[in-house]
């Protein structure tokens, strides 16, 4: 076969001079309304499915439709390739569209918006969440078999109906064709840009310990009046508990929290000095001026590197209109703690339920319910992949790629990691204001262009020894 | 006219001869389904009062009914006495009977049932609660007219029909009409004794300061995996706030907190010591076992005569079921403060928000709501009618009467106080195990006896020079 390096450009100028068609597929796959949590919808989302299919067989793929308990998993192969072998994950399923009233165009109906800054906007439901990015890489693919006659790497493609749904049936089907879909490493397109100008590779996600707790005082709600003084009050205490969670310097005040967490490695430390990133900018977009994690840190690394304690929800006693003088027998918090690299979710779990035990007088009881745990999860700074991919990146940019992390976690990629051990390069071309989950979703015509050929140079890099 | 406390004898044996008949006309009230908080009771309302007015004048009173917003007032006079001039309070509407069938026996339809211990309990909606105690007073009244033609002291009476409603009508009414009810002491019979065996006078009422406070950070919700770590949590500062209001030792933790309370009177403190009361008993009851106020107080100065903070409701961020990785933009708490003798309500109220205010980090802002405000009530513990009423209990009940604090408030001690310039002494016959408010109301025979009987030598003491 042709050396990849050389034959790229000639790739690259296909995509271009291709750009209609390839729009044109991604508008006939957004007319489908695969809306994957509302029931009657479902055979929207095995149409969506099924298009990919066909879609994927006529370009070469090897390509089927695989059953589940909820929508069908979309599965395609290409091995003939000499090179490595990467394996694609998209979702075909999209976000309800309600409230409809506040979309200007049809959701379904997608239209080309041009806008006073020379983007154009393609606006649908599913644009960019994740049928745009999804068809960036199938494009690439296409265009590197017009051009070549074959994929520079050996390609597995994923598709899943369910990601907007929790993805219920996405482990299950992992465990039955787990060595199927393995590959030397995964690819996800489901996330943003560092910023409009700098594309970013996410390898570092942090975990997530979710836990539930509720206090019981008294064995009945109590007339403070009658015992406001005398009654331990389980509002109080828990205001007390989540008050000794966190040192005045904003880290996490619980015994031995810190003591698995990793520094960030030095690489990425020296290019986050060099990215663009306005601490008073992202704080500003919701209302906020000062940082309020650990001094001493940046917002950089207060939202990604470094772990958290949260408080998500916290109720108790009367909190209707007006006023009722009682003193409630139970209180209840959901808290949460993100984790980066290093920290055991069951050993942080253990410690919190032992601090708030430490902490419980006479007469409180606890009990805890826990709502998931997942490590964090992150690439080696240093992998060969990773490398290639921001090399691709910057070329087709015109600038350096940033190494991002996530502060929240996408549980694929640790699915991909635990069930068939594969590393994930997160690599998406959406940008923040493409609203997603809301009316008016859009992709921008440049991210999709971009993307393809973003995927044209990185399946390139791979083939590269 | 005779000397009353030589009457006295002759008008409690005068009682006890007559009691089927006084129990009669308490059964003819409670067959009246007088529930305030109901509009299809309006009527049987206002014919409780009627009943009353029409029972009071055939006695000898001059009474009427006076129509208010609501349920009509039901007011009597007979000022013919020599002596001293009495307000005596009650009411004559009940709460609605809910859940049904829970009760044993129709709740308009009073029984007498004997009890194991030879008690018998007069079972009915409203027995206890308020017209069982409001017709010790008039049944006394009337033995006195019965045996010496007239009564030892002036004597007005007030009845209200909306005090399960809240008393809308009762401020407005006594504004129209203080000077006509204006008295030497206010009379209340709406509260327990102190055990079965001990009589008891509450002259002490703790104040109220409730305020509603909420916490704005972000100005929306936001996600914590995108946020969490460099956003301000409102919920995780208002538990900082709420934890710093108390002090290790129980204490409230506000500036100036203590600076007005005034100790407990010692002949009070002394008899305290006396009386039956046990902290175990009382904690044991809702299921706990450890006082949680102030250390170095006991349980009766915790609940009675100490001043407190509680947190009587808060809530925030998602509270539902299931797990949602929030950061809420605000948080909210309902609080109180009860207050003893000496603490302003206003002065407190603001040093709360001068607390709150100066814990408020950069990014926080807080509102705050009143709700409601009254300072502490309390009867001077040597005034010459609390004096002679202590007598007068203790010679009818064989042991010392108690001198109580409630740690509650009553709304009508405090409009008697600042609209019309009296003190209340409140003395009622009620048992904790009365069940007002719930199925099966009660009304201990005893009560109802020695209740009246109790009457009888408190107005004969008060007539006394």
């Amino acid at each position: 076969m042709t050396d990849p390096r050389a034959a790229a450009e000639a790739v690259l100028a296909h995509v271009d001079a291709n750009l209609e068609q390839s729009l044109s597929r991604l508008e006939a796959l957004l007319r489908i309304p695969s809306i994957s949590t509302e029931p009657a919808f479902a055979a929207q989302c095995r149409a969506a499915a099924e298009w990919l299919r066909a879609d994927l067989q006529g370009e070469g793929f090897e390509a089927s439709l695989r059953d589940t308990e909820g929508h069908p998993m979309v599965v395609a192969h290409d091995k003939a390739a000499e090179g490595p072998h990467v394996l694609f994950y998209g979702h075909y399923d999209v976000q309800p569209v309600d409230p409809l009233d506040l979309w200007h165009t049809d959701p379904f109906e997608p239209v080309r918006l041009v806008q006073p800054d020379g983007e154009t906007h393609i606006s649908a439901r599913g644009a960019s969440d994740d049928k745009g990015q999804l068809m960036t890489f199938v494009e690439a693919c296409r265009a590197w078999r017009a051009v070549t006659g074959s994929l520079p790497v050996k390609v597995t493609m994923l598709f899943e109906g369910e990601e907007e749904a929790g993805s219920p049936s996405l482990l299950p089907f992992l465990e039955r064709t787990g060595p199927e879909l393995t590959a030397d490493i995964a690819l996800v397109s489901d996330t943003d840009m560092w910023d409009k100008q700098t594309p970013s590779i996410v390898t570092m996600l942090r975990g997530l310990v979710g836990e539930e707790i509720e206090i019981t005082c008294a064995d009945k709600d109590l007339h403070s009046g009658m015992f406001g003084g005398a009654a331990r009050n389980p509002l109080q205490l828990l205001s007390e508990i989540i008050a000794s969670m966190r040192n005045p310097d904003g880290s996490v005040a619980l015994e031995g929290f810190y003591d698995d967490v990793a520094e960030l490695p030095p690489e990425v430390a020296e290019q986050w000095k060099r990215l663009p990133f306005s601490d008073t900018d992202f704080l500003a977009g919701v209302g906020l001026s000062v940082p309020a994690g650990e001094t001493g840190r940046t917002v950089l690394e207060q939202i990604t590197s470094r772990p958290t304690f949260e408080v998500n929800g916290m109720i108790g006693g009367y909190t209707g209109d007006g006023f009722k003088t009682v003193i409630a027998s139970k209180a209840r918090a959901k808290i949460s703690f993100r984790l980066v690299s290093g920290q055991d979710p069951d050993k942080i779990r253990e410690a919190f339920r032992a601090h708030v035990r430490a902490r419980l007088p006479a007469d409180a009881s606890v009990t805890f319910h826990a709502h998931g745990g997942s490590p964090a999860i992150a690439v080696p700074a240093d992998g060969p992949f990773l490398n290639k991919a921001l090399g691709a990146l910057g070329a087709e940019w015109g600038r350096e790629a940033a190494i991002a992390g996530s502060g929240g976690s996408i549980p694929i990629v640790g699915a991909f990691k635990r069930q068939l051990g594969m590393d994930t390069l997160l690599i998406g071309f959406a940008q923040i204001d493409d609203r997603i989950h809301s009316p008016n979703e859009k992709y921008n015509l440049t991210s999709f262009r971009k993307g393809i050929r973003s995927w044209v140079r990185v399946l390139a890099a791979f083939a590269q020894r």
